[in-house]
């Protein structure tokens, strides 16, 4: 069986935030197994796994892929939008869009210390839409 | 309900390459809700969404890609297959080789701005084979 | 119909793994059609498509994803776990942590030379945790 749901995410601000509990919210009556799929409509955001506790894991994130794949970078030419554009169509093919999470007795079944991050790449990228789908 | 049909694309040369169109007219009934899985079933190409308008994002992914995973490093020791082997192994699990997409009122629900790029990462990579599955 | 499996894996050294057959012995009787998806329940290993046959290709995503991603790096300030412990954090994302294949006459439907890596980016990171989950 398959449900489906989209959802609008506030505008947050650039970085990785935790919607584990978000995405629980929105789907309240979780098939006792089957998975859920997450897509990101945006090519300037992403959507991880990652720790779910320590905040200096997410700052982390944010400090290091920019070193990975800065702003500026002399072989940009995609630049009309401002500079925050281009690496953020590159962060989000690399970290990616779209997650797949399985279910078990009516939860998400993710390790202890993981969490889902929404990670906005944009300076000011506004409120997003993600699909929810579950199939059981 | 399963249904499933292995593609082959023509060789692309080396870069990314907007094939949602392809993957649409391959898949002339899409349910009315499911989801579409794309495997790339090779170790040196890659699959992943992006924006679907200026081609400037492309040639860009080019550029950068190769600055991130460059050829030649001093690291590989795989070099027997080319320069640009090595590289395209790297690239190929960095960006991924497979994707799952949402499918609602019989259409792929992407964002305005999202197409599918199949992504050439040999400098002479051939015709390609995709699995495509549907579930619904 | 959905089939699910948790199963666990030995500590592996830091590196790549090919996983393919461990993953095809805990799941005998795969279905005609369908899809496996397999999550990694930790947030400093990943899963991913690559090579199954040169070693060498192994041994030099190990040697260039440190180079990618290295420890120490100025930015970091998640330390408290140790040097590869925010890089594992960052190569899990990057990586991924779970992917999905398709199935095709009873057998997962890979490219001749594409196996299943686990990643393990920690230098001592014990036994893991996978969820395995069959739809068909």
């Amino acid at each position: 069986m398959i449900q489906q749901k989209e959802i609008t995410l506030p505008g947050f601000r650039r970085g990785y935030h935790l919607i584990t509990r978000t995405i629980e919210a929105e789907l309240p009556n979780l098939p006792d197994a089957g998975l859920l799929h997450i897509l990101v409509k945006h090519t300037s955001a992403g959507i991880t796994l990652n720790e779910n506790a320590d905040p200096s894991v997410r700052q982390d994130f944010e400090g290091f892929i920019n070193v990975m794949i800065p702003e500026n970078h002399r072989v940009y030419t995609h630049t009309c939008e401002g500079s925050d554009d281009m690496p953020a169509h590159l962060k989000s093919s690399v970290i990616g869009a779209e997650i797949t999470i399985p279910i078990t007795r009516g939860r998400l079944n993710l390790g202890t210390w993981q969490g889902i991050y929404f990670c906005e790449f944009r300076d000011y990228g506004g409120s997003r839409r993600l699909v929810l789908t579950v199939y059981s």
